[in-house]
């Protein structure tokens, strides 16, 4: 029954992103939150080729402003500072996956016939605070009560899973290097990332654990950052005559909390679970996917994703980064961006500019790091240590 | 254009509140943010009739659960403690609009035809922090850079716009003192409210000022609490014999955070946006409304808010109060629960019991606080000062 429903659903109003924009992902000292936010918003909005009054409603991922900047109510600040009040504008948090899910309640919101064009935006300003503030705000993406608070990081957890997989199928530190050389070489071609600097297998080999076996350069950066799209239905993109990138399945799924309460520590149960049904809605397999943004907040998701997002069979992640199968030029290209490990990760903008790479992919906009003739594409964004997972997929719209 | 497309689609797909669950409200030492969800999400499953596998999605309100409780991540985290995994689960957070914004996304998701049945909740833990740490985290509700970081406090800001009211239209602090007195006399008949004292208008006017002319007992107070419902479409409704409430619309509506960007201090915008609309989608007048929750997170708010929301003309809310017209044999009872005042505000959590109470007023499960044959019921949720409201129109079903 379900099936059936969901196939009228698609069939009856398709979701196209008809336009993107972004701000360079660093540390930002000279830009604030609103600064970001206008910038994303104000991009997309012109990119789209509409106006402010075309806009009918607003969602914004945004993780932690509670705890870095002292601010809530971040839907309102949203519609507030880009000058697009009474409509409603709504924050949704999903830690690390809050702009994965705006995103999709962006996409809902419009099937279910509320709006015909909305905008989606992410945002986090994170340098502001001390490390060790920031730290603990980002804590508050695991499970504080059984892991943070008595001295879990995010690097720890992330390490327990390396060291599974590590056990269980022979991936490597060396393996989990190449993920982020790979990355950084991607990022060199990405304008708007936070690190413009190759690295080597060596240098990553010998940067200093944070949480054996995971070293400084295996994780992803502290991140300023914003990114927004614009949606449309697909009857109001064609009446407009806009061009963009239809949004062909976008799917979420929850997992415990604390890694404690997992039935494996070498996959993301939440990924398979989004993943599977976002192929079967689109009506598409994974290796129909021409590229991905995989959320590589630590080299060792990256390696468990691709596995988990049947890209490469459970336990053939890092050999297969280690064959190149997943660099600009390999069988799936997977985060052409530079990801969150070199293009940054404001954690409530991550989802969004995942997204918008691919958009841009289909859309043949990436330069030096395009992958040849993009179709189909896919954003995977991740929450805390995989509480949350959305997956979308994007594919090519009006051929 | 608009008009037709709306029209479709409530003609299409209807969304039935079948369940409803809610936990005491108050200073509850020996209760956690995890037991509150808890208590209230199974409650509301029970009360559907229907068990947790039945749940395709969870919304959850909550606001500042990062200040409060050092947890973010809040959607997977609920869907982990009711054991609903892997199914979606987003939090959304509009300050104390954050349960309002939560149940309007569950509806617009079964009105997509994503889902049959969505759970949708609200908590807030807030009495584990200091008053001085509660008053930084409500803070973040309105402006902090402009208003709050310069000493301007919640009761500061609403004082101001009392002080306007009574300016321009020659509102009373007694009749301020009546809300209170009203709301606290509707408690009396509500288990779950936080007060059960009768005061009098002598009371809260001796009652010392916070910033004047609000005093103590025109505010709401801090207060621990969770409560759910179980969203159905109208058509799973019927197939599973279920009964229930229609929404008969939502909506919601922006403003600018900080005051000094309003253009009047006599009304909150958002809220006149938002109840037109509503009105407008559920086909019903103001006057067609038999009893209304109204967001009386300070008193003067209720007198405002009754005027915006179309139930008075423009400066009479405070000689309707004092006329009685809005006590529970008035003409439109306000705040049958007691409201905010009394029933107790856990600001995330604050909008869904605003739907329970009107659901259960429809319902006829009220008892000493019961509005006689109330058949069309209003819940009206708004976020800081006024830069979120959301107003959800309910009425009887399948009659």
């Amino acid at each position: 029954m379900e099936k059936t429903k969901i196939v009228v659903g698609e069939k009856m109003t398709k979701v196209v992103v008809v336009g993107t924009g972004i701000t360079k992902f660093g540390e930002l000292w000279e830009k604030s939150f609103r600064d970001l936010i206008t910038e994303a918003g104000i991009r997309a909005i012109e990119d789209s080729g509409l106006s402010g009054k075309d806009i009918e409603a607003i969602y914004g991922g945004c993780m932690a402003s509670g705890r870095f900047i002292g601010q809530e109510h971040i839907g309102a600040l949203i519609a507030d500072q880009l000058g697009l009040n009474p409509i409603p504008s709504t924050r949704c948090e999903a830690a690390c996956a809050s702009g994965g899910v705006a995103l999709r309640q962006g996409f809902l919101a419009i099937k279910s016939g509320a709006y015909d064009c909305v905008a989606v935006g992410g945002v986090e300003k994170m340098t502001e605070v001390s490390t060790e503030e920031a730290g603990f705000a980002l804590g508050g993406a695991g499970d504080q009560e059984i892991e943070l608070f008595h001295g879990a990081t995010f690097p720890s957890l992330y390490a327990l899973l390396a060291r599974a997989h590590m056990n269980e199928f022979g991936t490597t530190e060396e393996q989990m290097a190449m993920v982020a050389v790979k990355n950084h070489a991607n990022a060199m071609h990405n304008p708007n990332a936070q690190f413009h600097r190759e690295i080597t297998v060596e240098q990553v080999m010998n940067s200093g654990y944070v949480a054996e076996p995971i070293k400084l350069l295996d994780c992803s950066p502290i991140t300023d950052g914003a990114a927004a799209v614009i949606l449309c239905s697909g009857k109001k993109a064609r009446e407009l005559g806009l061009k963009g990138v239809e949004i062909a399945a976008s799917e979420q799924a929850s997992d415990a909390l604390a890694l404690t309460d997992r039935k494996s520590l070498t996959e993301l149960n939440s990924t398979k679970v989004a993943s599977s049904k976002a192929y079967k809605k689109a009506g598409v397999r994974p290796k129909d996917i021409d590229v991905a943004e995989v959320h590589d907040c630590f080299t060792i998701n990256e390696i468990i994703s691709i596995e988990d997002l049947g890209f490469f069979k459970k336990g053939e992640g890092g050999k297969a980064v280690e064959e190149g199968k997943t660099s600009l030029t390999g069988s799936i290209p997977i985060n052409t961006s530079g990801g969150l490990k070199a293009a940054g990760h404001p954690v409530g903008a991550t989802g969004i500019k995942q997204a918008i790479e691919i958009v841009e992919q289909i859309e043949g906009k990436c330069n030096g790091r395009q992958v040849k003739n993009a179709k189909l594409g896919l954003a995977h964004n991740v929450g805390g240590s995989g509480a949350t997972a959305v997956v979308s997929i994007f594919r090519r719209w009006g051929k």
